[in-house]
């Protein structure tokens, strides 16, 4: 028998509903089979996102098992190598094998969504959070009160004011969310941090436009900004995150904000995979006809964020969020059985119903159905929404039960630690900043990639005396690795630089390892001796 | 005024209620300072742990935050590195800035527990996963269920039973708690795994001993033994683990057990930090005298699992469990508070009261006050046992509240991902295993630190020729980092070998980075060009 080959890419709210209203209608036929292709094993319910930061709610009851949602498709949890539309066949990367698989197909739905784009910033990949993915809001969550346990024990002032200032770049739907929940969390959890003053707490959401929430009404913008400011965080509009370092945040004003805290939020940039489809992308997006199919291309469907879809009340593009990629799916999965059946193409019509933003501590603004809402009907209208819409009796029960017991217990500060355990990794300094510092504890190299650093120490008279000036392909700090000893020159930026690090113990195995890469040091350090003086580079 | 300061180094049982008994005995005094360092910023409940693989209780409800346990102490969550005790102080690792923190002390308490001991296992420390954090703990779900998912797109019938068995080593208190709940849990989650067959799943549990549970009366180990093997759980007694590697265990009895998956629960080493003591340990121990102060030092206290404390009744070594913990640390502080006042000293007595070990799905053994009990009777106490110890009332009310809900709601299966982002990672090779199969996907360079491996590649005739040995300081597996091809050759260990790996992302950074490391591999490529068959090297 020739089975038709039903073949879903992605794992969001697009090809999961697309998955299940096929298998809905599939249930009594066995002439087609469905398979699907994600990176987790679980659809992420993204409106929940900032709430794991303060952990309200259960870690893995803001998702909800592929397996369980969709069980009779064949589910690969695997990252997507490369599409091949002549051959027909999806390459996956290898698993625990280092062996490919091949997926033929005979229809094909691209539900890729869009992935976080920080490479576009300066530091922005190295020094900026990410927030999309559940990993990514564990990984706030931890970051915050690691920096909360590092003011506990500062002594410095200045460094202790830039522990305790969190910045969230972008002012549309989920930077708001997360500001919100994330403000909160920090003046709620600070009272158990002996010597932190609540008061030197900053919250910082910067937004490009002139109101956050564009994609709702102007006056709930409003609301929300006066609501968020009155609970002291600072909103500033017309400013753009610039420059991410390890230390500070430089915005499109000139400013520079001392922190160690920066999450993006700013709109992703499209999957890499649709660059290698035979179409030319609207906007980073897959263009479809009106019945979702790819204009060009056989049998292929694109839908939810990644599909450049229009709304049919506004003629604009639809808005990423889960209700556009529901009704996409389905409109979708119904065309892909009439195409096999042979019965006519429905067209897609959908407008948005409504928007819901929660801004924490019981509050929310929505607009609904025309209607627009704020305060705490509208945090109840959002409570309720998202616990009909949480997929599965025992998500509805989980999270009810968890946002039950927030009412009346306090909230958590325990960190998981998710141990970092690469040491090679890329930073990013601004004109200015300091790289290392005399007298610190020197625990990893440096090696130059873009810019010229400034190496200085502290003559006898106490002031800084500037040794060289070293440039792309330079290394300095190996001394430090071989032997445990205080940084003894200060080395600063004269340019924005960029800078690989290798930590101590990588460091070693690469030197004993690889004879050449000893050599390269030793040389160094014997150049360094014949110099007629110190160069500073320890 | 000269205050005394009081420094606990630890954050587990011992350390937390040391500290929690002073903050109550001084509530009224200011002239004493009360510090103490860990590594996270909670206390673990250990006996909770297992439960963390199958998501029964929450993540954060295995844990208690310390600055609520104590929250006049002040804490430090840094790793320590160093104690001297001539200038009495202890250096801290640097944190978020690279600067070490030095703690003065006159009092000092050493409650720095175990650490897991994996390094005397050939191949452990690179492929069996610890048991004994809660990092540890999600590890083991994550691994798990990444297996099951491999498994369900797996189609070598070998390869999927390997994948779908579990070896535990160890056979006592935790050894068989975490195999009870990992039967239990796979067995559960197996169902929703289209295409696995439940029948395949295997779960080993390795105890070098005659009967598991060697801490118990002889007939509940006996019962355990029995209710598990019941359950399909396989128990090897007189059997070490002597050998793990990414795709099987080795065992003392010569057997070679298919796995993915090896936890090792054998009892943990000392931590290094007590070798630099100016004492001699017993048995990795600090000795201790009758007031559990160290003797020949001055001021200095040891308690909980790193203190070689004697039981009372039985006269021998105490165990490594809580209530001898948390008594033994309220001795030492009501000792040092005496030592402060000049009081008399209190001699430290305790016998265990009683164990209790969990055996899943509603069954577990237990021996307390005497009486030996097994079953449902026993499960309850055990849950009512531990639901009263966990400190904190919101830590009993939610855990009350997962376990009410875990009798009606089905187990999850999502799986939270924690990136590793490491590249460079050591490996180890049984004789025989295989490195590289010839037609893999190419992903990592090999380099051979111990052993010897053979290369071969299949002729024209199908049949394996060998084309090279290759030994230590060889590498091989570079040219698929180059460019994305298949291997041509297979790599063989003939002894066991020990390897570096590093993937395609950190050795392109290195190559780009260190140009005398570019020139060694396009040495060797030239050296394989000018050699008169292909050297197998890819």
């Amino acid at each position: 028998m020739n089975r038709q080959r039903i073949l879903i890419l992605g794992g969001g709210f697009a090809g999961v509903y697309a998955a299940m209203r096929l298998e809905r209608r599939l249930r009594r036929r066995d002439d087609v089979e469905l398979s699907l292709v994600s990176r987790e094993n679980y659809l992420i319910f993204q409106p929940l996102i900032p709430e794991v930061v303060s952990a309200s709610i259960g870690l893995v009851d803001t998702i909800a098992p592929l397996r369980r949602l969709c069980p009779r498709t064949r589910l690969y949890t695997r990252e997507i190598d490369s599409v091949d539309l002549t051959a027909r066949t999806v390459t996956l990367r290898p698993g625990v094998r280092p062996r490919p698989v091949v997926l033929g197909f005979d229809h094909l739905v691209v539900a890729l969504g869009n992935v976080p784009a920080l490479g576009d910033l300066p530091g922005g990949r190295e020094h900026a959070l990410p927030f999309k993915s559940l990993g990514d809001a564990l990984q706030v969550r931890n970051h915050v009160l690691n920096v909360l346990e590092e003011a506990a024990v500062e002594i410095d002032p200045e460094v202790r004011r830039g522990l305790m200032s969190f910045v969230v770049a972008g002012g549309g739907f989920s930077g708001v969310e997360l500001a919100a929940e994330l403000n909160d969390f920090v003046h709620e959890v600070v009272r158990d941090y002996r010597g932190l003053d609540a008061a030197e707490l900053r919250v910082v959401l910067l937004h490009s436009g002139d109101r956050i929430l564009p994609e709702l009404d102007e006056s709930l913008g409003r609301f929300a900004h006066r609501l968020l400011t009155r609970r002291g965080m600072e909103i500033r509009l017309g400013t753009r995150l610039e420059v991410a370092t390890a230390t500070g945040a430089r915005m499109s004003t000139g400013d520079r904000l001392e922190t160690r805290t920066i999450v993006s939020t700013v709109p992703s940039g499209p999957n890499p995979l649709l660059q290698t489809l035979p179409v030319e992308l609207h906007r980073g997006r897959v263009p479809v006809d009106a019945h979702l199919a790819v204009p060009g291309l056989d049998r292929v469907w694109a839908v939810g964020d990644c599909a450049a879809v229009t709304e049919t009340r506004t003629g604009r593009p639809a808005p990423p969020t889960a209700q556009h990629a529901i009704r996409e799916a389905r409109c979708a999965a119904d065309n892909i059985l009439a195409a096999i059946d042979g019965s006519a193409q429905t067209t897609f019509s959908f407008s948005s119903l409504g928007q819901l933003v929660s801004l924490g501590r019981r509050s929310a603004v929505a607009q609904v159905f025309g209607f627009k809402l704020s305060g705490l009907f509208a945090w109840w209208v959002w409570r309720t929404v998202y616990l009909l819409k949480l997929p599965g009796l025992d998500r509805k029960l989980r999270v009810a039960t968890d946002w039950t017991l927030d009412l009346v217990l306090r909230q958590d500060i325990v960190q998981l630690k998710t141990d970092r355990t690469s040491s090679i990794s890329a930073e990013h300094f601004d004109e200015g900043e300091e790289l290392v510092r005399e007298g610190d504890f020197g625990d990893k190299l440096f090696v130059v990639r873009t810019g010229r650093v400034a190496v200085s120490r502290r003559g006898l008279d106490g002031r800084p005396e500037r040794l060289a000036v070293l440039e792309a392909g330079d290394y300095f700090g190996e001394a430090a690795l071989l032997d445990v000893v205080p940084r003894n020159s200060t080395v600063t930026a004269l340019t924005p630089v960029d800078v690989l690090t290798i930590g101590r113990g990588d460091f070693r195995t690469l030197i004993a390892t690889f004879p050449a890469l000893a050599t390269v040091f030793e040389d160094l350090a014997r150049a360094r001796q014949n110099s007629p003086r110190p160069d500073g580079r320890e």
